[in-house]
């Protein structure tokens, strides 16, 4: 038996009780391994439970724990984990302290692994040996975000590639898996428009070897898009922004582009398919979508798991080989800040990680 | 030669022209037809050159003319128009009285055809032989609407069948297309799950024999919407609004349902796949959604013409032999007012049939 300490969160009564529990972890078994956290990073699709919308600037914190208010329509909406402890952190990674009786499981012990254990913000996990991904001479820092950029990222161009594709566009690029989407491309020769908001981003992916990069902030901003859409073809993109009019935006730079190559007006406008994939909800304000590009546009969430699940076994083992092979180059992450389970839970670090600045990743060092 | 008036819309200088010009009418060529158009709806899809945002309110009307602002963005975005002169009207019906010298072409000769010529606001139209529907013992002003609103019903039953959906869900339900819908869904035993906004709208479809009709006035309305969702499937819809929050409060009450069957909770929603399309743009604000059903949604735009270029002319034949042995049943058209092409361009006319009211189409009638 094993003691340590797991993040938990809890929604209920309008408010957000997310904290540090002391817990025991019994011997593993079957094919399952028990692994010793020692890397978590945290991602936006951990903050849907860690933080959500919850009011932060005005919570109260004590060490190891923090109570906020969650806002409606956000609390109301989360009626279904109403009263629920919740464990948090989708990935990360460690070294296998003890394993169950399966020669998969019992192969792992010792070894440094990454692995996708649901509550990785814990000193201990259990996983899936088949899960696990074993790292050798890698470090549980540099393979601690081996899954869910890396294979979101590669996503997109299976996604693309399944789809009859041959060039991407993608928003709020500059982010970890934003750099990574770059180097896939190159790898893969696939043309990719990458949208960011500021210079130095521009600077940063253009350092990573970027042809396409279009700053949202510069005054011929629109125009920059349309010629890169025009040059690269990308009627087809992902963004992980949600809210507001970033997905309109493209929409419209992208008919354009197909509306100036016609030779006759129609009133339904152009003929090309228009399609973006919402990945991510940086935004939480609605999406908004104008009547300015026909009806020749798709719109449609998109999500890791169910892209796995239909991707099938194959293909996922092909896209982890990839991911591996990649740890240290392709699909390497860079963190602002490294915190353990209780500092994760002040409010300089929960109101600075939860802003999801580019290139402002937290790690977590649950041993530390 | 035959001489007649046909209407034509110019955009340009930021004012929408719409007038009747004198034109002469060569005889027809090859496979082309000279149809005496007698009678052509007024669709929805035929104000986007007719009016589109134009200020008619405040218009200039002369006999046979109005000239109305403009408003941006409205002006800018249609910019590929400028200057063009447009012919106006997708479809209608009349006699046959000139045909060129294919076998297809003089067969016609005398007969009475619906066909979809782009300029049926006129008191002449050529259409192709190929495209013309025969129409018998069936009167013009029935035959009238033979094209746009019977195949785009009969269409969403074909795309959802495409698709492997069982039941449908549809909104703005109480329009002649709406009515149609639920005719043909009761055909083919399909579930439909009908939106409608009046009391008078739910007493309408259901004297048709409609069995699930929502009205999205009732305070009960959410509950009633997710209660037909849950009883019929009704993941999937069609919806013609476009603008506001239509299309987002389905796919709430979608997810709602969903979850509602859900043993576990799970950041990401509901894994059931719901998908809308929008095929109208009844409101012009933008499309709002909102993060309030996970990444499992989809929401395309649908329009006829791309649709049957896609399905085929085998599927296209077999849909246009249905409307025609359903043209006065399950496919017939009612109409509010009879104008012909000088009464179209007054003001009392054009700010009433611009709103596009439920049950309250016009009808042209170019010789009356």
């Amino acid at each position: 038996m094993t003691t340590g300490k797991q993040l938990y969160s809890t929604l209920a009564d309008g408010k957000l009780t997310v904290e540090v529990v002391e817990k025991e972890f019994a011997a593993p078994q079957g094919n399952s391994v028990l692994v010793q956290m020692e890397a978590a990073p945290i991602n936006p699709s951990d903050l849907a439970i860690l933080t959500s919308a919850a009011d932060l600037d005005n919570a109260e914190y004590t060490p190891g724990k923090f109570v906020a208010d969650m806002p409606e329509p956000f609390y109301s909406a989360q009626k279904a984990r109403h009263g629920q402890r919740l464990p948090v952190g989708n990935e990360g990674a460690g070294t296998v302290i003890a394993a169950g009786d399966t020669e998969a499981a019992q192969a792992l012990m010792g070894q440094r692994v990454a692995c996708v254990p649901g509550n990785a913000y814990s000193q201990y996990c259990y996983a899936d040996a088949g899960m696990c991904l074993p790292l050798g001479d890698i470090t549980s820092e540099q393979g601690a975000s081996a899954f869910v950029n890396p294979m979101t990222a590669l996503g997109f161009v299976e996604t693309a590639k399944m789809e009859g594709q041959s060039a991407i566009l993608h928003t709020a690029a500059a982010s970890n898996l934003g750099q990574m989407l770059v180097k896939i491309c190159q790898e893969d020769d696939i043309p990719l428009v990458n949208i960011v908001r500021k210079a130095e981003h521009v600077a940063l992916l253009k350092g990573l070897g970027a042809t396409y990069v279009v700053n949202s902030s510069d005054d011929d901003y629109f125009k920059q898009l349309k010629g890169a859409i025009e040059t690269t073809g990308a009627y087809y993109g992902f963004d992980p922004i949600g809210g507001g009019n970033m997905v309109d935006t493209c929409f419209k730079a992208m008919e354009q582009v197909a509306v100036s190559k016609m030779t006759e007006f129609s009133r339904y406008g152009s003929e090309q398919a228009k399609k973006m994939y919402i990945y991510g909800r940086l935004d939480f304000t609605p999406t908004m979508l104008t009547p300015a590009y026909g009806f020749g546009w798709t719109l449609s969430g998109w999500l890791l798991t169910p892209f796995l699940a239909n991707a099938g076994l194959e293909t996922m083992g092909r896209m982890r080989q990839r991911v591996l092979a990649g740890l240290t180059t392709t699909f390497a992450s860079s963190y602002k800040s490294r915190v353990n389970l209780e500092e994760m839970l002040t409010k300089e670090a929960a109101t600075d990680y939860r802003t999801m600045k580019t290139g402002e990743k937290y790690l977590v060092t649950p041993h530390a």
